[in-house]
């Protein structure tokens, strides 16, 4: 009965925008409608409207920030044969950005992939749906902190159950050379991101991305942090597609101003070889243990999209050595211990 | 009764110079021995023997390529808290070699490692014995193709039960500007080694080595192939160990000669920038597919040890790109399909 009731209403708020809804009672059959009646697929164009726009929002912001006419983001659509596709946006050897990549993906399909089934069996023969924004920025001074978002939101459409659907993504960065006073913005912009979910939020969420960017084989965390979350459903859908809305939002608010402080410090070209040198990490962290990074690959997603993470010059030195001498393990032990090794910022 | 004899034979042989053996009466005694009564601990004195030897041989013969006295491998030995160690051998910067490790590791313990004991669940708490040489040059001159070989004696000692032993390992060449007579070269140098083993080694080991270096997300072999063996064991032991060293000899042979012949060609920055590009494919292989590496980063080995294997400077471009154009993309397809498709080279 109260389910039939909350259809019923439910149906009627279709007409009404959405964010009208500000009486408690309609929150709550908004809720049970989401939870109950799961009609998640009206939602999706909702969802892939944002991711696109945040796209073209962030390539607009960080193409301000280059000097040069030239550096911009090349945009290289592509369509994936069972289903769905994607729009890859990548600025290359930019003046500020070294590389850059500002990624969609809309797939879908009747099956999902054996590989996403494995720790779900009872989604086996589902149908879903599977959208994302995902970015890595290597910027070329190595004063400017490595910067990756992603934001990302999937549904599984079993036959005669419920759909599943929940958000997963965050942010973190890396810096090279960081500096206290960075450190502490990103992770108070991260936290004013989040508080008007809860108070707990910025607290967990920090801590699963200290958990997740963890390079176990070096004991060493890949960057500062952020936020990390994952399996995101235990709001309201609208509260959580909110939720994914204000991170999209505090990101480019926390890294821009980053950006813009450090681009210009001169630099010389040993910090350049411990820039090199620190993206080994980077790409060690992304091929051994990043659940994204594998599971596109092992899909059969599209490597060159997936794999525009990388950095565009990395260097490995045996022990930190550079030129025949211990150049590097000095200032990478200062790093980890004083930067990467999980803190308080806020 | 059989084993009875066969044990007091093997007892009073040892004595005997292993090598003086030639009565075929005493192969079968011999073969006997290390099937059954498994005093497989008494070879590993020789085998570390031979991999310390080769080693010490391939450090020499890569230094004599080198025009500079300052070009040597220097040697870092370690320690591993569980039981054994190793001698990491690393020629960083060479004018020839830009950067060459030849490890040399021993390590043993009273428990395998858990991920040693996956597919093989009777080894638990079993005592084990692992030694190994691992090599990887990376030439400066991109004429020069990168080669890696590898080989592994392994035994496991089960409660109660006979111990187990193989041999694995074998070499590969990854070339970046191939030359046709190098590659056949190559794999008839690599032919020769497996000939006096049977006509049917070289075919199944170049076969495996073609099946294990492909990069499933780019669809394309690592490089031109070699040998590639495991689980070696249905030989007798003296006659895997005799083919374990054929392959330490067969792999210099296979090697120098190329070096040499090419190491003095002119090149471009648009070969190096080619070269580097390339050996993304490399990193790209060992961080996300090779076991050896998995395997040993899992099991807390020596990660610079291990790491040895990544080249010195590594670029990642989008889609093949350099400098805003499509630099690299005919290039690679006729490096791919020309030479790293695999092909009957001899």
């Amino acid at each position: 009965m109260k389910k039939l009731i909350s259809f019923q209403i439910v149906s009627t708020m279709r007409k009404f925008d959405l964010s009208q809804l500000s009486h408690p009672l309609c929150e709550v059959f908004l809720w049970v409608k989401f939870k109950d009646k799961m009609d998640i697929l009206n939602t999706i164009p909702l969802i892939r409207d944002y991711f696109l726009s945040l796209q073209q929002e962030l390539c607009q912001q960080f193409s301000e920030e280059e000097n040069h006419s030239h550096s911009i983001f090349i945009e290289d659509p592509w369509q994936r044969s069972e289903g769905g596709g994607g729009i890859t946006r990548i600025l290359s050897n930019g003046e500020v950005i070294e590389k850059g990549g500002v990624n969609f993906s809309h797939v879908f399909g009747s099956q999902l992939p054996p590989s996403a089934t494995l720790l779900r069996p009872q989604l086996q023969n589902s149908a879903f749906q599977a959208l994302g924004v995902s970015v890595v920025i290597h910027p070329r001074n190595p004063y400017v902190p490595t910067a990756h978002a992603n934001l990302r939101f999937f549904s599984a459409h079993p036959k005669n159950q419920d759909p599943i659907w929940w958000f997963g993504g965050g942010f973190d960065l890396t810096p090279y050379f960081p500096f206290e006073e960075d450190c502490i913005f990103w992770h108070k912009t991260a936290k004013a991101g989040c508080d008007p979910f809860g108070k707990d939020v910025y607290p967990k969420f920090k801590q699963a991305c200290d958990d997740y960017f963890f390079i176990k084989h070096r004991n060493e965390p890949r960057g500062i942090g952020g936020l990390f979350f994952d399996d995101l459903n235990e709001w309201s859908f609208e509260t959580c597609f909110a939720f994914v809305k204000a991170m999209g939002d505090h990101f480019i608010q926390a890294y821009r101003p980053i950006i813009q402080k450090r681009k210009d410090i001169p630099y010389t070209e040993h910090d350049r070889a411990f820039q090199r040198y620190r993206r080994g990490r980077y790409v060690e962290f992304n091929l051994i243990y990043d659940r994204g990074t594998l599971f596109g690959l092992q899909s059969g997603g599209r490597t060159e999209s997936i794999l525009m993470s990388l950095p565009p010059h990395v260097d490995w030195h045996y022990n930190g050595h550079h030129n025949g001498h211990p150049a590097f393990i000095e200032q990478e032990q200062r790093l980890v211990e004083e930067f990467l090794n999980p803190r308080h910022w806020v």
